[in-house]
């Protein structure tokens, strides 16, 4: 399965080293302002190579739109992009083809699929994220016109031992202006430190990414099946290193020891309040949708990576990924919104 | 959407205070063995009024079968079940229907569907999982002809501050003996005595549920989208009072702080290894499948709630949902591995 | 597969013989003024027994409703509803169970599912199409709120070598006047005795049924898959005895020998054409949408089918079978309209 | 939705005059021998250009596979393949883009979608087929595997007033042999000279493909939604100018006028019969599955078309097309059969 969603639906493809990765968006509505530098911009936030602290792999990944677009905007037809995979360097893995990398999913893909492409992970590549960020950025552009006033802003929230309070309000510029898109300025630089760490040596760490989904209308999701945080447990548990997500106040422990009159209270002023997460019977209810993402750190140390090229903590890079998936659901959501008309 | 998974389909149905709840099993292949006593002794399992730690509402739960079942097998057709709602007391609940109950989803359901049943909840009402429990029980009979060896068992691992170690390995006989499903004998008995002190002060208590899934075979799930983890995620969070779910060994703060040298170096027996959760590449890996579940403690407090009757802390009646839940993933995981034949 | 729709979801269940046929209709939103008997006075059309044309099988049919309605309106949660098999006589089919009758899918059925109901055809009675007609009376109740100005209406325009041309504007009320569901006075007495001298000489007849719709939007249904045509096609040809569905006007023959110069003539005057079939580009066009739908005659000929009761031509019970099908797909395709706001 | 399939899915994209035309095949199985020239060869047999009786545009239509394939088999991942749109001048359109085409869906899709793409019909254009045809390629690669003894032939049964009697048994090389893929060796030269005047004398001519399979297992197909016949009515129904699908015996007109025991009397040697069209009970009866499709004239005529470049007669090029409909339809049902085991 390589579609995402029901109304708007991704289908994604491709191979780390194959020709190209790509995606197509179906189900967009006509009519919605779309060019390709808005999607090439989406797609530099989540490259490599911007900064010491991701992989030294620099692939331009300039993306080429072919079909769904007409003089800047959506034609209500399938939006297909590919990226072609210029940086391959295939002959780095072909020492490995025969070789399970401890820590991937090599033998498991093996058992499972019989015949693999051992190049660079092939499809279990996170350079598979790539196809999400462009659907992503679809989403946006829809959500842009429908739901002007919603916001998804990600940000590193803690890396290792390392936890960070960001200001709020939170606007993706902030996030971004520092290259661990941990927003906390008293945090940042440290978590800058330990990446550089684990990097020199050879190590990897894990954290955890903080989503708010502000602004958007109350009601969206489904009551049973399909609830609004099951959709987003999908979204964000489908992301390669993903090991947890939690929804609410972040103090976890906090949260299982407190009885319910002493959990209930905090939203006692009577607004729909953020203590449910901004998820109430499985649908937003006003207040902010919080949601954390927890990564475990990557599998694949210096010692066996030196011919791969690879991220000691890939969390910086994932966050623009995390955003894509939340706007994927929010516009499927939405979609399937107006197709319910309670009256 | 009141339909879950894709090959394997469970369809719900029902109010809490309507004539019936129900459940449509589509796509169970025909010639397995099922009694209507099979379905029953698991709906058994979740019914209210087991012990003085759940809601005192005690409805018999006769569940009926009305079609997909010939001479003890099933048909390859749809096997419908229903639960007639016998204990209702819809009066308990008139007087709430003008009133949105604090912490339930009342006003947000007012919002998004103009048009709601009052009455005890109605769709919304915990009782719906009686329908996932049906369909567990289903899903139960064809994983048992199909992948004999596979054992599906959840338990009680944390009650608001206190948490569990249960002996391994666990059944669900073993989890059953106790009626606070806590298996570990230390424990239980203190988690009892949380929950009656919070029945008596009428107050609630959330905590973790842990499900072992062991004896799969590999590579079930999918690479990119539909990740095991993430139709474990979406299964689990559509459940009433989640709020996280979590996967691989349940210390979270230790996952997080661990560097990647150690955290892999758990695996480096070069078996598959529980450190992954038991998921490797979205596929399972050989390993048992761990996975933790967050509650938070019901919204229902006894001030708003006397008219009501609710659980203190749902955590026991949860885990055959939790089951169920998990049973009807693993089935239709096992029908989509078998739409597969890579050679 | 026993889901019908993406938007507006039909399930059904249920064995001939068995406890009870059923429905679930899943996507209808709320507010949706529609009680029981509405769901009863589409059944009581298709029921068995109306007249000394079908067979002699007299169900009451009675339908219940078990969820999805409060008040009078729908909730916008599923919608199921059962009519209880009373009139089984399962005895009189046990002389069959070990025989596959002639013409039927006995034998398939056997070789693909290994274990079936040999009552009455269990799942493949024609008695499944009561399940559809529920869904199609929940349907109506949804378009005669969105769409007011929308009529479908089927009737038998053709029977053995008799065709009929039925008056213009044609209403329910006016098919229904007449046992044959013939519409032409002049052409119906004469199709009730070729059916009468069929069922005396222990006979069955085919025929064509023909469905107008009118007054829908323009631009209902999809360009590429899910064209409005192939909807209506699969629609139609997933019941039971249809043999071939065509569009457009009736004349057969004439259409394959007309040029392009002749064939697009007819629509000269500038107005969206008839010609057509009231579909251009998977699209309506704003013209009626005409399709007729083929049926076989009847496999179960007397001396095999003593034993059993059917129904020497299925084409008057078939009309209202017909019109629910168009009332799902017409659902769902307005759904579908509403969840693509092109702008 | 420009997805077909449910296990088997071709998602389709491309507008006549923008970058490319593509399809996604997902869910094909790994370990399919598959290479680019098999998926070119099908391209080269609906290729606009191989004879006078066909469109003057002459586009090579080179094929390029962007993913999913290794060392010449599947990765059981998605296959992307995208053809360039090389021979546009789409300059010829500009001077319709402001005038909607009579007999075509540009006023249709005008209202739909507000916004649209001009230029040669856009994503309504034929050029659309070109993505099932590659979609039709993978299919059959997938059942050469798995039912190297199913055979999927159509051809052109009837253009206008004239009709063909092929011989049996069919294969695609005797199809291929003559321009118009009528196999009749006494009506084809006829067809062609038909064609030949309707072209001189700027008009165009419908007519009937008719299409066989042989060799499926028995019990592929739904019960009752996703009944073969109503799969293969969706399937083609779906392509452009067809306005009718039938199964079993041509003669439609003695198909309505045969008597029960006449028509089933045809099948009376106890065999599974033809006279089912292969079909009973929505599942393959071990004969051959013979289907009937019927096209109107194009709508394009000379005085119109002159700045466009259309074909006078589509059947010849359909042929492929319905032929790549079919193979997509058992590819599907294919893996559905095998994600049920009946035992």
């Amino acid at each position: 399965m390589n579609t995402f969603g029901a109304l708007f639906r991704l289908t994604t493809f491709g191979e780390s080293h194959g020709p190209a990765m790509g995606a197509v968006i179906d189900g967009c509505p006509a009519g919605v302002a779309l060019t390709r530098e808005d999607v090439q911009r989406a797609l530099d936030r989540r490259r490599p190579g911007q900064s010491e602290l991701t992989t030294s792999r620099n692939e331009a990944d300039q993306v080429e739109l072919l079909s769904g677009l007409y003089e800047g905007k959506t034609l209500g037809t399938p939006i297909a992009a590919i990226v072609r995979n210029t940086d391959a360097r295939s002959q780095d893995y072909q020492q490995l083809a025969k070789v399970d990398r401890p820590g991937h999913a090599d033998a498991v893909w093996r058992e499972r699929f019989k015949h693999r492409d051992p190049r660079g992970g092939g499809r279990t590549s996170g350079r598979e994220t790539l196809s999400r960020v462009i659907g992503g950025a679809v989403a946006d552009a829809l959500l842009a016109r429908e739901l002007p006033s919603l916001s998804i802003v990600a940000h590193v929230s803690r890396v290792g031992p390392l936890s960070a309070q960001p200001p709020s309000p939170l606007t993706r510029q902030l996030v971004d202006a520092h290259p661990t898109r941990c927003a906390d300025p008293s945090v940042a630089p440290k978590i800058a430190e330990a990446i550089s760490d684990a990097k020199a040596s050879g190590d990897s760490l894990g954290g955890m990414i903080t989503v708010a989904i502000s602004g958007a209308p109350v009601g969206l999701g489904e009551p049973v099946f399909g609830k609004l945080k099951a959709r987003l447990a999908d979204a964000f548990a489908g992301v390669g290193a993903v090991t947890g997500v939690l929804w609410g106040p972040p103090e976890l422990a906090s949260r299982l020891e407190l009885r319910g009159s002493a959990f209930h209270a905090l939203s006692d002023d009577g607004l729909p309040s953020e203590v449910y997460g901004g998820i109430q019977g499985g649908l937003t209810n006003g207040a902010p949708v919080i949601a954390h993402v927890l990564f475990k750190p990557p599998a694949t140390l210096a010692e066996h990576a030196k011919a791969g090229r690879h991220d000691p903590c890939i969390l910086p890079r994932a966050v623009p990924v995390i955003e894509a998936m939340a706007s994927l659901v929010f516009a499927d959501l939405w979609l399937s919104f107006l197709a319910r008309p309670h009256r």
